[in-house]
């Protein structure tokens, strides 16, 4: 599965796999793809290096990136203190009354708050990027809007491509002008913080948006027929995030949480503002509900939202408190119904992908 | 363009098109696609009868279809009175109220209101069956629901096919028990009545869930790239509906509303139900905002919305008062941006088709 970016990008198939765990990242990038490790969760830049170096030994020379969340709009001089600072105090009490009802105990005294703000700001953004380049990583990711044009000339100077996230042909655009290499489109099934619209007309809108610059669909996809729906769309290659959730390297916290993914259908999934304040469609919860309700506070914009739910999230992890835990996820969800390894799935994924070339020529009368 | 369906139905290309217009059904059939007439305007039998004797002169021999709404849920005995006496009077002054703020007259005297209810009544809906099954149809396609027994029964004693339409794979597991011969699988991004699940997602599913009825994909498809796409999901055709309404051949009431079809972009229409009280996608426009309103009283269910709206509608399409001009139409509206004759889509359909094909191929390494 060669196109010119995959043949650029020196990967034998054009699968773009986005992770926020190493070991599947690896996995990925040996199976033939581009493993993209999601770095937000490194507020300590120490662990990131770790993680990389772990990369290094377990990648077997083959080429990975590296995905960090840069917010568009700087936030300068602000300390999480003051950000905290303006949660209102009525959006902290409707937290603790949502997890008094599931009964969620409190962390205890030596657990850490997992999913903290911090990696969505610009400063621990720049930290992993000055840990980052001195990998070998070969493609830099951006999920949210076009990285500053520093960032993007250093890049360069590393011969690293950048890649950005867009749900919009004006978006693209946007990263087009910024100077980008690569557009990822990533259509309304996307798991993530996605846009309205759906991935049959984003993909094609945007490769006509951004002409000369390749992109990766995203959004939906998840087995090889729907590789091979997203390339005759016009993308270079195929992102995906979701399908990997359920391999058996990935690190999920909680088997309760496995099992809820297996189990669920491609209508459990909701585009919610609770985990972060900007849509990002996830398994639908009582959590996610409780932000929908009109009796509830709902949510506070980005990045206060984020900090109001980090301790929350993570309690719901620890006790694993079946209604309220969640994952973002896409609506291919339903089609991931047992636990396999990324090498299966990569070989089920280029399997479905010969399989629906072969029907395309048959239909084509060229069979 | 060819699938064991078309085979089965005598037509060139796999490709089905949905249209309120008999000139633009006839045209596609002509063009050696099945076009498929929408009957949900004619509340008057003879009328129907007309439109289908203009089809037999206009098709070439060619075959076509018809789609019926025959809501799942049956309402015996009630009439439109009945039904309009549903209606609490806080809403009729509602819609007095959108009208007046912008303007719009009052119909004339002789004015009909051209959009009402009664087509989606069954006895309407049977009245409009025993119509078509005096004229050779080969397809009979249902919007709402799976027919029932008897209209099934009824279509394959003509050696008529009998498609549904699905926006869930539940939705057309019940249409397969139902012994329908078609499942239509209409995707989030499409036009008029839809679901939640985006068509790069519901189509394999639906493929799945019906194992051996062949599936059409519906939704998000205008371009040629797009079918290849919706092929490659596993369907045995396509189905467009959107696509027709900038085609020379349509008839749409106003040229204010072809000009905001021109021009608006994919992020320009909303799932909502302010025209039927089920979420169809439309135009987004100053009346979808009024029903979103919080201010406002909100939709009634169907049929009763339908019906409180149906003057309204006929009013500001007469007058063409732009803000609150709107149609059911997909998110492919960004990519409607020139009319063309119903050929000339065709034409840049198979070319589309092909290029796709070559593609793919190039990048399966068969080129």
């Amino acid at each position: 599965m060669e196109t010119e970016l995959s043949k650029r990008l020196g990967i034998e198939h054009a699968i773009f796999g986005f992770t926020p765990f190493p070991a599947v990242a690896a996995a990925i990038s040996r199976a033939g793809g581009m493993g993209v490790l999601g770095a937000v969760r490194y507020s300590d830049a120490d662990e990131l290096a770790r993680s990389l170096d772990w990369m290094e030994e377990n990648t077997g020379g083959r080429p990975y990136g590296l995905d960090v969340v840069m917010p568009a709009k700087k936030v300068e001089g602000v300390s999480e203190a003051d950000i905290e600072a303006m949660i209102p105090e009525g959006h902290r009490e409707y937290v603790r009354q949502v997890l008094a009802k599931h009964g969620v105990p409190e962390l205890g005294p030596d657990d850490v708050s997992g999913w903290r703000i911090t990696g969505w700001m610009e400063q621990v953004a720049r930290n992993q990027l000055d840990v980052a380049f001195d990998y070998p990583i070969k493609l830099l990711a951006n999920a949210l809007g076009s990285p500053p044009a520093d960032v993007i000339a250093r890049a360069h100077e590393h011969d690293i491509l950048v890649a950005a996230l867009a749900g919009s042909a004006r978006h693209a655009g946007h990263h087009k002008d910024a100077g980008i290499d690569i557009v990822v489109a990533q259509g309304y099934e996307a798991g993530g913080h996605t846009g309205e619209i759906a991935s049959m007309v984003l993909v094609p809108e945007v490769v006509s948006a951004v002409e000369g610059i390749p992109v990766l669909a995203a959004g939906g996809i998840g087995t090889g027929e729907q590789v091979a729906a997203g390339l005759a769309l016009g993308a270079q290659g195929v992102w995906l995030g979701s399908v990997w959730l359920t391999t058996t390297e990935a690190e999920l916290p909680s088997q309760v949480l496995i099992d809820k993914l297996l189990a669920a259908g491609s209508g459990d999934t909701v585009r919610s503002r609770a985990l972060t304040g900007k849509p990002a469609r996830q398994l639908r919860t009582e959590w996610t509900d409780a932000w929908e309700d009109p009796a509830g506070p709902g949510t506070l914009p980005m990045p206060l939202q984020g900090l109001l739910v980090a301790d929350a999230v993570s309690r719901i992890q620890k006790y694993e408190t079946e209604p309220l835990l969640g994952t973002p996820v896409g609506q291919i969800v339903g089609q991931m119904n047992s636990e396999r390894s990324v090498q299966a799935v990569f070989d089920d994924l280029t399997r479905g992908f010969e399989r629906a070339v072969d029907r395309i020529n048959r239909i084509a009368g060229r069979a």
